[in-house]
């Protein structure tokens, strides 16, 4: 039995060495990479029992993922498939003023096909909290559907349900986003909703703390968590809002930080602690995320409490 | 103007360094591949001038691809879109008794899409030969359609046509293979067959000889080429059987082994070798590509008839 | 519940690329290798459910221990210590005349304090069979005890003995080995006896046959397995000597092949497979981890069959 | 026909992985670098039609070189040589205050002994651009007098000439340099200058604004742009004087900076833009090389208008 | 005979590369790393001769060791043992906040039994400088016994010795190394001190100055050396303090730094400079080590005097 | 004092990984590589005590060259120069039927300008052996002279020398080998001949044996050496011929296999071996070389005693 279980995609993320391009690159490193993955390895790596469900390519491809999961102790527990492909991204670093590009090759991916049936639902039952993103829905309409049965089947088993906005333009349009993820919010306990996201796709005019209170009263949410860049985070839970400042990082791989913000954050609400210190995990656990190359947050509880430092102290007493 | 035309698929190809499998890998090398080109590229290295058609993703992917083809001088000219993938595929080698591995990721390449009129069919109307192999009308019922046309333009206006049978049971079955194929080489003038593809697709019981023999006259070709592995090859031509031995290597990556062969007797054949000269000239760059990593054959002239040596003497007299 | 139990010391390997020299090399690949854990991961990757029990320490480099068998599916249950070292060993390949040199860096490490009690004996009585090899008693006193006490504590809740002899002449002299081991043997179901070491350190002196039937006689023992380098394999059950051949392969990195051997075969045994077609299994796994980079064997299923190929129709019937 | 025909030295530029020295470095990377080709390569890239003059040595090195530029489309045409060197450079990256380090092997290169008659002065001729810098006649006394050759070709055919100072104190003398250069600046329509250059070579001691109407002025030439490293540049044309900041960036690789900036002006001049906005094209373009390994500016044009962003539609208008 | 002769232990050092994590690297880079070594290279690149003294296994690991000491001119003088092991460490480089990550495995090392009789002794009662450091002590009481006695080998010679606190608490408390240490200290002519171990160890509580003023009393020191970090340095001798600021630098491996400012002190020394410019080599020698990857300073004398620059004028006068 | 004294070039040699092409390579391996320093390597690997003497540009790639013969152990004693270049040539390792390419850049090394006076004569004085090869004196007519004086230097101080034919046709023409060879051969003690080099130069028609003999007796040599590829060496001395036959390698790289023969030949001598064990050495010595990457015999005695074997046992009684 697993104390976290998430689903989602998990494509292999290709990129070029620094300073180099795709359009000339000759060796790529090869990494396992997806929101709810992610989330997973944080959740388990910080201290939870966890699983990630979906469905892949009966290749290498599709055991490449598993490799790059299991390594860090995630239960991996996905439907086999014949069809459909493995999806990829390609990720160039640019630095300042190129950017980072990301080349997504994730059409047709298995993942787009799955049905409720085929994942084990037996493990979101038992679980004590299954997490999704907004990333998923967005993926197909059977993944429209999908979602929401298991949000559904969570609900009806007692098992929490925390999910993440994570709204991504290459897939859907605003409007798409907005009424998918209206019609699912209902079904979530724990809710994650980048501020930018919220200003774009929910089309919230007012501030960070503002939009908590909203959401949390329109929802019946039990926990609303607003991510706001280099600006920190708040959460609202019972009424109350904490905010949380992040740490400075020296940052040589941003992607992942917030799915390390938010393995984190449900790690350490899942052992008891109270929500303004999972908070303080959660921004700890992000920065440290910065500093290491792939999307996973390949960190330690230590190194997280090392992190924290005295703050530990005004807040565990 | 170029001398030689080709169009296909070309795919990326990502593989892990010797003894690393897909699965477990952290690095890929990242490299251009596809049997149209890498005869493209041969023939031009060989002293043809020789341009590739084909239709590419408009994204770092696809011009990694042209990047690829063009840094050995090949003429790229393109359909970019905004539909369809790029192709990529997976290499492992594996040695004895495990074998070389391949795992296809073409579905939806951009190139299956490709109608006639998004190519410059000028540029085929005024080459002296246009080149296609049995992969491309594998790929799409699109690209059967526009194999046929191409095909079709390029004797309309007196261009001389080279098809490499390239069977890939992955992509089409020996039915569909033979019904499509003997339906195109009534346009092709110089045929390559792989003996071991004639069997299987063509469900030929004899000879190569008789192979040969029995191509020519049945689709009235002007040139049949059969490759044999290990064993050699041969050219029908004029009635003439002319057979060429393999020349011994040492094999660091045996892919575009065939790719090679066919560049280069086409190559020789648009300079004006006769046809056992420029057997002899696709046998020694075959031998010299399995010495090269990668699809491609980097070869020189001077290379290649370093390789022919002291038979040169004999045939050129 | 896991089908297999391992117990062993595991190692971090450190090699540099083919040709150079630890003495001047400045890059080393880093993996994770030992013979219990070798043998945990190919059953586990040929359909066994498995796990290794061990004692790390506490520190990145016991977590890279974890990281490279977690990676394959292995459930990885270890004592962290605070005290003693993570070992290592330096592999250098040769080729010949200069032949694979290994340099062991493993004295202190911590597993040589595991007292049974710190290790998980639940799982070992629940497991169906215990594994581990001649080289753990001979790492220190402490593990002479404690693999004396493992072998009792599997046999006591009626879970099978594997064992395989594994002599390793830098780690203690043959009469030391002799006596310990066969101390040891009457504990053992199926022990596994490469004929070389049978005799260097049971001088034993006739052919591998009578060395089979000599040592099920002599501890009771329910399988015997005797392999022999490169003329192949043999196993004793139930009074029939099986022999099989080995699978000629090119070799990238031998080490290994004698565990990849071992979990085919127990893997292959657990599932149902009576001797014959197991030890079938076992050679050919053994051939494919030849092939690939690293002590451990990165087959699948589907890989060892096709290696099998027809012989396997003989013997399925 | 191309838009922009440049002829100069290409060198081959080996390079330790950043915080490694020349003196103990294993593996050097290795690339094409050439003013001349810098700028044929950013002008191909941002659309125009450029092709690249030189004399190489017939070699795999000189091969190397033109793979480099051939993979960006560049057309490369060259005299090649039995006599003469292929030159190259070691760059060492060190950081303040290492500062980097250039240690050039271009002694006796090929391209030193070019005389005009071995190069296409018909591509010249028909060129709508021809450029070259104050490199090229820095390295011999063929080349001081080629270059004058070259650019006088040019303007007898009504091709326009560009020509950048481009002072190398390793190559000549300040004095040398003012004596040649002032000599050719005659036959040059648009003359690039860092500011620096004018100060150490030309003596001049005002500011780039007076320079720029200075160089005008005393030469008659019809554009004139001074870059002034972080302070910008200005381009002086029709008796206007345009400013140009420019745009912030994160440094992976300097060189190649001012090669990118006069490519990216030259080309948008080819394909019509104003002064103005081509000016802004060059400080984009040469943001973003400072982004990307190697000497050269592998970017694309919308990349480029990525940069520029708004700044756009003040101009364009 | 060398000017300089150092003891100490040397280890291997292996990493990751940048933003990778030991638990899950691949690949490490591999070089030899010690205080006294380390200080060794630096003098003999800046004009001294040196020679390091220690023990090592004999074995490849120990011969690494000496390669990489070797390649930058210093003689290698040490004890081969067929006891004791090669010690190492790994470096994760980390960036803010999660630092920098060192795993010494030094336990066992063959050094720590070296007794001094199977040292050249010769060596030491010949060299003008004798040099050891606070990390030696530390190591094992065998160490402790050894330093005192070749300190005491080194005065009775009139060999002048140096000596840097060095103090590395996984090694010792700071109770003991304060006991240790100022037993030493009477038999030190130079005394290097990091403020930072002074006000640790030493429980010193005022500033730098008067640290050095302290401590040339205490101990009858000819030569006091304090460095304090980004606040820069001073030398106390005959009575006179001489400040020292640090030259700027962008860091790559700040490891070695203080080893690379003791090793250019005592070479400039020694070359006969008087304190003040020997401290600005110090400095200068310091901020160029920490562009450079690895514990060793591989600089070079004009690279050194290029960041004095000016500065040089000043004191040289 | 040393026993081995060696004079010549020393290049820095630049290689693709295995499959590559210089012609499209990315990276380059970098390594030191010249015969008569490989020798001094060898020789001081197995015991000997040896210095190299030569002329190196002053910059990092003439220190790279230092670096790459200090960490072996070789004292370095070289002319630094402001004049002339660091040669370097480019390996490109093929294969059957492509063959291993070299392509030399080498032309104006500062070394071809060496006259006695600027190297360390005394060293030569006081060796008891010196060295140099048939490469040196065809490097420029300044080496030619200076060969002959330094073989004259040494053989007027009782200093032995030898001197290794190794014949390159892309540096002289074989009659100005063969006119400047027999000049040089009166002042020599050890010949060292491959046979394939006194076919071509000497136009010598007879077998090795004669070769020997007709050698020994024209130029009134102590030892003569034929080397002959696969077909094993023999020893002249004293009127007796010993053969030797190879034994048998697996070949990484074979350059630099004379060189390791030679050196191991002349360090066995050195330290009192008599002629027929020095060969035995010497082949042995070969044929690890190579087993191993770059041109250098990075072996031990042990090593090489290990490949001897119990043919040990028949020579040494
Ligand atoms: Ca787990
Ligand atoms: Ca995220
Ligand atoms: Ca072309
Ligand atoms: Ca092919
Ligand atoms: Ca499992
Ligand atoms: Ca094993
Ligand atoms: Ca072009
Ligand atoms: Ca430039
Ligand atoms: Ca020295
Ligand atoms: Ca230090
Ligand atoms: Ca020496
Ligand atoms: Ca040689
Ligand atoms: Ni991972
Ligand atoms: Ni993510
Ligand atoms: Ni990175
Ligand atoms: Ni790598
Ligand atoms: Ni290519
Ligand atoms: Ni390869
Ligand atoms: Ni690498
Ligand atoms: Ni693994
Ligand atoms: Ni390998
Ligand atoms: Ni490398
Ligand atoms: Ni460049
Ligand atoms: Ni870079
Ligand atoms: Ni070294
Ligand atoms: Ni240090
Ligand atoms: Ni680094
Ligand atoms: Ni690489
Ligand atoms: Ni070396
Ligand atoms: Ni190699």
């Amino acid at each position: 039995m697993s104390d976290l279980v998430t689903f989602g995609e998990t494509m292999l993320r290709l990129s070029p060495p620094q300073g180099e391009r795709v359009e000339t690159a000759r060796e790529l490193e090869f990494r396992a990479a997806g929101a709810e993955s992610n989330v997973a390895v944080t959740a388990e790596r910080l201290g939870a029992v966890a699983t990630w469900l979906s469905k892949l390519p009966d290749s290498p491809l599709g055991r490449r993922v598993v490799s790059g999961l299991q390594q860090h102790g995630v239960d991996v527990d996905v439907a086999w498939s014949d069809q459909g492909r493995q999806g990829t991204y390609y990720l160039e670093y640019g630095g300042k003023p190129r950017g980072t590009n990301v080349i997504y090759d994730r059409k047709g991916a298995a993942v787009q096909t799955t049905h409720p049936e085929e994942l084990n639902l037996d493990a979101i039952r038992k679980a004590r909290v299954f997490y999704t993103s907004g990333i998923t829905p967005a993926l197909s309409n059977r993944l429209r559907e999908t979602t929401a049965q298991l949000l559904k089947t969570a609900k009806e088993s007692g098992t929490k349900t925390a999910f993440d906005v994570n709204y991504r333009s290459s897939l859907w349009s605003e409007q798409e986003a907005r009424e998918t993820l209206t019609r699912l919010f209902p079904a979530v306990d724990i809710l994650v909703v980048p501020f930018r996201d919220a200003q774009q796709v929910l089309n919230f005019e007012r501030d960070p703390r503002q939009l908590a209170h909203h959401l949390a009263a329109e929802y019946n949410l039990q926990t609303v968590i607003v991510t706001n860049g280099e600006k920190g985070s708040l959460a609202w839970h019972n009424n109350t809002v904490y905010e949380q400042d992040i740490y400075q990082s020296d940052t040589h791989d941003a992607i992942g930080t917030g799915d390390a913000f938010v393995g984190a954050f449900l790690a350490r609400r899942l052992s008891g602690d109270d929500v303004p210190r999972a908070l303080k995990y959660a921004a700890a656990t992000a920065s440290l995320k910065r500093t290491i190359a792939g999307d996973i947050a390949t960190v330690t509880k230590p190194e997280v409490e090392a992190v924290i430092g005295d703050d530990m102290q005004d807040i565990s007493r």
